[in-house]
This record gives structure tokens, C-alpha cells and sequence, in this order.
């Protein structure tokens, strides 16, 4: 199909963590190190920045232990980046200069792992490259937790926040329903623009322990409706427990989070703070109820401890996939992830998709998924993220805490 | 020793949840169910309430795998309440409920499982039910996140918590570290009188992601000082991680989490929030470095799915321990820990220690523990609490998910 083509290979990691961007990292990796082709495989110090600022690590003079270990560590290893590349008709400086370090290098593969601000740098690079002439198969790599990626069923990351998110939410469920005197809870989870990720506290419900409402932010949200609700709730049940998504917003498009509510402080303040301690303090104005306010944060994307196995060999093979294609002559393209049933089983395909097709776009729940009250998702969305969470990683420990990969991370030359 | 003493049993939970509580339960109820004298064993709904109230379940019609769940099931499942039993010299009413339901019941073994408030409670039991010359054995099991009993070695809780805060601070740890531009993270960690809870923490420095600083009850906070420590550690490193107590407190005793710091809002108005939005607002306004507060919330007390075995096993040993020790003749006591090392190796050995000498007291960390500096724990303390951490249940679960006991929870007529 295509000349084979012979030359180093970088890889780079952008955007926020995830439990398993060094999986898909590792995916990368390993299977570029085994292939005759591929002469050196570098690591990106920050994602594109490390390119700019030749800061490469060359990733053949590391164990081959701590490098499986990139399994089992969250958050970015190689050090991630948002630098936003320019238009490289308007300014081409950056383009250039990357194309300085892949001929310095002889970097002849080009592998981006990252969100759809990473898509668009990886296509700007792929675009360059070919136009100037100098032979470099760029090919990305998904990755977030957002799930927001358009074109590929889910996101390699997604999984494993999914699962955090449903574990946590059932434990905090456990936790509001001990006394005789209840609670009213309100959990604050990612997601600006897309609701996939509170969506997927609902797959708590199937341990007896969803969340009572669930806010998105592919629909309005309206503060008197929704503490009518949670009070309805609260009064009937005892508790109640709420997950919302951070991007929630009203009709006119402002968001809740930046919003003022009526509630106040004792010195006569506004209540300031996250959205989960305004939706709480305003709740609690209303009902009395004692209330909870709780930001899952960081957590949600760093926690490795609770992966999802099948996200996890998911992002692995998206890196694999990645390199195979490369070299099979691909360039251009985004792995992506086409769902299969097999014999009534989930499998997981890949596919290849160009880069523009994905780059800058944001892919939401579809509205059917979403209850008509707009305050709980459907079987429809638990049928689609429940396969994503399955299976436990063995879990790689040292004192029964986490064994991270030890990288010696030394520069090429 | 003393004469066999046939009856029922009630086991009551109180206080806050913790992810191994239900353990200690089973460790009474499996135990009380195989024994001979003992005819019933009954759980009581919301602790002493349930008492007072005449809800109680009968266990031995609950089956048995369900029972077993326990373990694995985190949060008080017969429900907990806060209830503060009045002195019986001066209002025997409480007492003389549970004396009517006692007898009505007979029963003749009565375990509370809890902090140092129950320890209170059933210390009030077992002198009104002595002094009414009413036989009945009343035994402590001792259960807090806080680990702030005196007189035991540890608290069954402790070790899940303290694993789960260790975890998440080394996972807080990688993700603050992934990019370029660096970050001061501030984790609040539950703890109101004593910093076990927060110093754990530490443990994460032997995955080489320990907080930079850590800041305990047991010493005064010095906004200043802390701030100065932050921006060192930040200039020096490019990224800062801060564990702090919610019960961090001025020299004049004030807690730091309800005292204004001079950092405001856009709109002039101070910021309010949780004590980790409130010094990450006041680092942020002095060194302009990213920052982020990050609150562990109820997620550090009910974190199943990150239970220690070594805490997961005591704390069934100590409901098991409170049985056996009534069935031969002891009441009024607590059950505790000593420490033991046996060719070198951790051990938990169990004995007795009377109610009163437990009840409303607090045991903080040793000051020779703490550096010099007030803004970390000791070697020392790290060799206390790592072996309370040490392994990795049986993770049962259903769809990925948590598999939790479902009890019938059936009451006794």
C-alpha cells in the first residue's frame, strides 16, 4: 500500500490527565521500540513544547519494567502542555522550527496524544509537513476524559472517570443515608460543555445507590425547579442526593457556577465558592436540610487505583493502533473507537478518521438519553457507559500504595 | 471465671460512618449467631435510638452471604445516629427505656460501636443497668476515621482512611505535576482535634509523592509562615502540595477555616468557602502561581473500594473480641489494640480497657512526631501508620460495581 518508511518516532502528551494517557503512551512506545523501522522512539518533555524547546527523551534507554509501569501511572508522565499553535499561514515559526528538530532527529512518525485542541495541533502539523514536502506520518491519539471527542464512539480516559465517578457516588450515598436525621448531597463533577461525565454517576443506581438528579449541561438548568425537586425528594425519601455537571447554565447561557444566588453568608455576603457549595447553600435556604457540597476535582481524572480495565487496555491499543497504522503508511488521522456486539458481548474496534473531521468539535449526550425533566439520564446512556467501566487492573502496589513507572527520562542528543 | 450468662445480644452503631464499621459489626453478629448462650441477636436501627425506639432487626434472619457482604460495604448499614444520652442521676428516663426494652427482650449483651462519645454512652449503660441489678454485659467496640481513642494503639477506620488519603494525595501529586506552568494544590483533610487523618498524607512520600507540607491541629498555624513555606517550596519547584486539618487553628486557639484572610473576590467581597478554597485564595493573591483547593469531603470516611485488609480484618477482630470477652464474663470495657512485633512484623494483638478511662477524650499525635518546623510528620510517625494501611481486600462487585450486603433488616416482634 505505501513505501516503507524508516526514521525516529516522537510521542507527546497534551491536555489535562487522565487515569490511563500513559497506557495509550505505552501503547505507543513499546510497540514502536519493537519495530525494525522505527529507529528511535522519543518522548515529547510537555507535549508539542518539548518539540519546540528540544527537549526529548529517548525512551529506548529506559527499563522495560518501569516503562510497563506507564500502565498503572496516572496524570501525563512525559509532562503535558495547552500551548495553542498558530495558524501556520498567518505564522509559520513554530512549523518551522518543528520541522528543524523532525529533520535533526529524523523524525519520520509523529504521535499526539490528546483532546480536540491536541486533534487541531496534530492535523496544523500534519498539513505543514506535507506541504513542505518532508515525509512525516502524523497520526493522533484520543484521549479525555470529557468523552466529547466526535466520531469515535468514546474516549480512551472516559472509562476509568466513569467509574470513579459511579463508585464514589455510591459510597457518598452510603455515606448520607446513616443517620435518622437525612441529608441533601450535591456531588460537582467535570464536564463544561458535555454531560457524559455526570451522566455516568447513574451507573451507581445499578448498586442500589444513584443519585436522586442528575444535571447536564446539554440542557437548562432553572434554580427554582431544581431545589423544588430536590426538596420533593428530600421530604419523601430523607435525602436526597444530587450530581451535576460544572457547565451547567441557565436558558440565557450563563453559567450557574458564576451566577449569584439569593443565598448569603452571615455578614450578608453573597455565597461564594464552587457550584456544589452554591446548589447546597441554595438548597439548604429553602429546606432547612442539612446539606453537603462536594467537588470531586481532580480526583475524577487522576484516580488510577479505581481504572477501568477495559479503558485501560482500550488506551493501549489506541496507542498500538496508532503506531501499526503509521507504519502501514496512514497519516493524518485520529484512532478512533467503533463499538461491536459480539455474540451479545461489547468489543471494542478501531477505526481511522482525519483529524479535521474531530479537531475543535464537542460531541454531547444525545437528547434522548436525557430524562424529559431533564434531571436524570436514561437506560439508553447506562446501556452505552457501562460497558467502559468493566474490569479491574491488577493493582501494582509498593507498601499497598501505588508503584508508579520510574522514568530516567534522559535527553536525546 | 464467671457464670455462663444466656440471652440476647443488640449491636448498635453510632457516630460517623467509616468504610470498615459494618466489619466490626459482622465480627459481633457473626460471632454472637454461632454461640450457644447467646438465643438472639438483634441490630438496633440509628444506634441507641433504635433501642429507645424499639427498632430492632432480627440478624439471624438475614442470610448468611448477605451477612458476609459487610465487610465489603462501607457507612453505618444498621444507621448511626448523634443522640447524647443525659445523666442518668438526673434523667434516668432513656435508661429506664432501655431497661424495659432490655427485659422485654432479654437481653443480656449490648455492643456500641463507635467513637468517644459512644464510648460515653455505653459507659452510662453499663452503670445504670449495674446499679438496677439487672444483669447485662456491655462491651465497647471501638470505631473512628479520627483515631483519636486513648487508651487503644489504633482505631478501626483509621488505617482505610488513612490509605485512602495517601492514595489520593499521590494521585493529586501527578496530576499537579503534568504541566509546564506548575501549581499549589491545598487538600483538606477531615481531622478537628487531631491531625492522624492529615499526617497520613505523608505516607505518599514513599511513592515519592508526598505533600510538601502538612499542617496538624496539634501545633499553631501561622498564615504567614505558610505562605512564605508555599511560595518557597513553589519558586524552588514549580509546584507546591499542601495537606492541611480542617482543625488547623490560630495561637489564640480560633480556627483558621472560620477566620477571613485578606484575600477577596472580584467584587471586593471576602472569599468564603471551605478552608482549602480559603488558604489556596490566600497563597494565590501572594505568589499569582495556579492554584487549587480541594476539599476530601465524606469521600475519605466511606471509601470501600480503597480498604486496607490490615484495618478491614481488625475491625471484624474487634466485634469478634467484644463477643468472646462478654460470653466470659467481661462488661464495661472497650476493646483495644496494642501493637506487637513479632519477628519483626506488625501485629494487632486485642485486650480491655474500661469505659471511662476512653469516654470524651482525645488522643493526638505525639509532638515529637511532628518536625520542628510544624509543617510535616516524623519518620516516626510514618513507621506507626504504614502498617495499618498494608493490604488489598477482595474487591466484590457486581458490574464493576460495589456489590453491598442487602439486608432484610427484618424487626424482632
Amino acid at each position: 500500500m505505501s513505501t516503507m518508511l524508516t526514521g525516529a518516532c516522537i510521542i507527546g502528551q497534551s491536555g489535562g490527565p487522565t487515569a490511563v494517557i500513559n497506557a495509550s503512551a505505552y501503547g505507543v512506545i513499546r510497540t514502536a521500540l519493537d519495530l525494525e523501522c522505527i529507529t528511535k522512539v522519543y518522548g515529547a518533555a510537555n507535549g508539542i513544547k518539548g518539540v519546540l524547546d528540544d527537549k526529548l527523551y529517548d525512551m529506548g534507554l529506559e527499563d522495560a519494567e518501569e516503562l510497563r509501569l506507564l500502565m498503572n501511572t496516572p496524570s501525563s508522565e512525559l509532562g503535558s502542555c495547552r500551548y495553542k499553535m498558530s495558524d501556520p499561514e498567518k505564522d509559520s515559526t513554530d512549523y518551522d522550527r518543528i520541522l528543524e528538530i523532525f529533520k535533526k532527529y529524523d523524525v519520520r512518525y509523529f504521535f499526539y496524544n490528546g483532546g480536540n485542541d491536541s486533534m487541531d495541533t496534530c492535523d496544523k502539523i500534519s498539513r505543514f509537513m506535507e506541504k513542505s514536502g518532508y515525509e512525516c506520518r502524523v497520526i493522533g491519539v484520543p484521549k479525555t476524559i470529557d468523552n466529547d471527542l466526535y466520531g469515535t464512539d468514546h474516549c480512551p480516559g472516559y472509562g476509568s472517570a466513569a467509574k470513579y465517578i459511579a463508585t464514589t457516588c455510591a459510597e457518598v450515598y452510603k455515606d448520607a443515608h446513616v443517620y435518622d436525621v437525612g441529608m441533601i448531597a450535591v456531588i460537582e463533577i467535570m464536564g463544561r460543555h458535555a454531560g457524559w461525565l455526570a451522566g455516568s454517576s447513574a451507573l451507581a443506581s445499578l448498586c442500589g445507590c444513584g443519585p436522586d438528579l442528575i444535571y447536564l449541561p446539554e440542557t437548562d438548568f432553572d434554580m427554582d425547579r431544581f431545589i423544588s425537586a430536590a426538596e420533593g425528594i428530600y421530604r419523601e425519601r430523607g435525602n436526597c442526593i444530587v450530581a451535576v455537571s460544572e457547565g451547567i447554565h441557565y436558558a440565557d447561557g450563563s453559567f450557574v457556577s458564576e451566577a449569584k444566588t439569593s443565598a448569603t453568608d452571615g455578614f450578608g455576603h453573597a455565597q461564594l465558592g464552587g457550584l456544589a457549595a452554591l446548589l447546597a447553600a441554595a438548597v439548604k435556604e429553602r429546606t432547612g436540610a442539612k446539606v453537603r457540597g462536594i467537588e470531586l476535582s481532580l480526583l475524577q481524572r487522576c484516580a488510577a487505583h479505581l481504572a477501568s480495565k477495559a479503558d485501560m487496555d482500550e488506551a493501549f491499543l489506541a496507542g498500538k493502533t496508532a503506531v501499526l497504522s503509521a507504519v502501514s503508511g496512514e497519516t493524518g488521522k485520529m484512532v478512533a473507537f467503533e463499538r461491536a456486539y459480539e455474540q451479545g458481548r461489547y468489543a471494542c474496534l478501531t477505526k481511522l478518521i482525519p483529524l479535521d473531521s474531530v479537531a475543535n468539535l464537542e460531541k454531547k449526550i444525545p437528547a434522548q438519553w436525557i430524562t424529559p425533566d431533564g434531571a436524570n439520564v436514561t437506560q439508553a446512556f447506562i446501556d452505552y457507559a457501562l460497558p467502559l467501566i468493566q474490569g479491574e487492573p491488577e493493582r501494582i502496589t509498593e507498601n499497598s500504595l501505588p508503584r508508579y513507572a520510574r522514568l530516567k527520562k534522559i535527553l536525546a542528543k
